[in-house]
């Protein structure tokens, strides 16, 4: 049985594998053109899920399963993949823990005005008087009320904010104090003093964020989009700020990645950018063929349930 | 029955407290200069605590209360004070909400690197190998675990931090995994990620922190001074932090208060200074008046517990 990866492996996580597995043929490449010539053998790859297409499927006849160490599973050829009824498996959930702590970070760095104070510290300033919120007692609207989405709004709790969740069912979900559904975003949009998009890009999200919506948000309301950028209506969001609809947008996820150096939101006030790092952690890998190792157990033993198995019909 | 402030109470409190007690005679002033005509008659004072000298107690011949609202009561004349047998009450704890948010939030800003990612904001630089770790399992040390050290742990909790925290008795507290006292400080400095002192100015806690205890901590541990400048020894800190003893220090409170302009802490990059502000909150008066009616209606009645009553003997 071989495994071949088009992701860059984790020296100590490679060698662990080869210990753990010696009846596995481990064939590890850092990208697709490494791993090209062996292909057509692999039985298993692992990969970001960004570098495959039609081709490599088509390429990798004895593919039977995918795994994807990250959640994004939005570039893969779905239908190349149906057909032949390969396995997806990917690593959702395990991006909770650092996309929760970046969430409450940034909450906190707007609320705190941390860019206002770090201008002040360089011209070594002693300013009392900037303006400061806390998160406590605050309203937390997470879009998305799924496994990172609990997280965040588990944290949330902590700091005693209230918290709601929009998720397709308007079920109740743990963590959260109220769920909407999608026909009730408004309700999430007008009491959140915080909101957080974890999204997938979906048809369903697709410009879900447009100016009515913004027009809903709180003035002092702040949006942070950890999902995906289709999630939001570029240039309406960018009138909405100007509008003052709402106070400041925290953006890690873009239309187009990397934002190009001309764009708008690099250098609007209002708006936070960061590099699509909120799921990055010198944990992830770990995390991630901790998965790995639970699903390739199932694969062989033919028994016990895969964790995060992917519906490729509903795209996530 | 005359009550005098020497703090500036927002206007709304002001209204709230004449319109709850009509037949007590409030009289609000902004500053001690401002009280200082009302002293003799006044029954109880409502101050910052930095303000009154002995001839201010002087003066005040029928004082019986003093309602400092902050924590701070190292600036009291307690000589004076005590001779008279003048009940001091204070605030400590309300500061715990905002203090235990600005600990969260400046060990997020140093794991996360946020000056880093801040300065290639802003030259619209896309980069995503910046290193950042997270609180996740990470140890969190408290030097101080009373009220506030209390609250950072329940926080550090919910991050999945192991929690150790330094008291005097060295007693187990609620919220903390473990509990050392004085002499054991060594063990909470070796185990820790994040050092957090709430450490108020007592004999005991001077130059707690010089170059030996600098030398036991990790080489990548953050400490955050929250509690007294006199906590640390300030030219072992910088050749501590010179020589890579621990990684960063944010340091919120200072020997001289404001921190003087040529003063090294500003300009070195392993320090972040904030201007003594991790007690501010807007709800800050609103909970000190809440803390100060408690007190009125037990000191009125003359039979309930007071809520923070201040021995002048032990500095707390």
């Amino acid at each position: 049985m071989q495994i071949v990866t088009t992701a860059k492996i984790r020296r100590d996580l490679r060698q662990h594998l080869s210990t753990t597995y010696p009846n596995i043929d481990f064939d590890f490449n850092a990208s697709i053109e490494e791993a090209n010539q062996a292909l057509p053998t692999a039985e298993v790859l692992i990969t970001y899920g960004e570098d495959l297409k039609d081709e490599h499927i088509e390429r990798a006849k004895n593919l039977t399963w995918i795994m994807v160490i990250s959640a994004g599973i939005d570039q893969l050829p779905a239908e190349a993949i149906k057909e032949r009824g390969i396995i997806v498996t990917n690593v959702r959930g395990i991006h909770g823990i650092p996309m929760a702590e970046y969430s409450i970070a940034m909450m906190l760095q707007v609320a705190r005005q941390t860019k206002t104070l770090i201008e002040k510290e360089k011209k070594h300033e002693w300013d009392r008087h900037v303006k400061m919120t806390e998160l406590h007692n605050k309203t937390l609207g997470v879009l998305g009320a799924g496994a990172i989405g609990s997280e965040i709004a588990r944290l949330g709790n902590a700091f005693s904010m209230k918290t709601i969740g929009m998720n397709r069912s308007g079920r109740d979900v743990n963590e959260f104090d109220q769920i909407v559904d999608y026909a009730n975003l408004d309700t999430l949009l007008q009491e959140s003093d915080f909101i957080v998009s974890v999204l997938p890009r979906t048809p369903d999200t697709d410009g879900l964020l447009d100016m009515s919506a913004f027009k809903n948000m709180k003035e002092n309301a702040v949006f942070i989009n950890i999902g995906r950028g289709n999630v939001i209506v570029e240039d309406d969001l960018l009138s909405a700020l100007d509008q003052g609809e709402f106070a400041h947008a925290v953006l890690d996820v873009f239309d187009e990645e990397p934002l190009p150096y001309d764009h708008p939101f690099w250098t609007k006030p209002e708006i936070t950018v960061t590099p699509h790092l909120s799921g990055i952690s010198p944990e992830y890998q770990p995390r991630a063929i901790e998965i790995f190792e639970h699903n390739l157990s199932v694969y062989q033993r033919g028994e016990g349930q895969y964790q995060n198995l992917v519906d490729l019909k509903k795209g996530y």
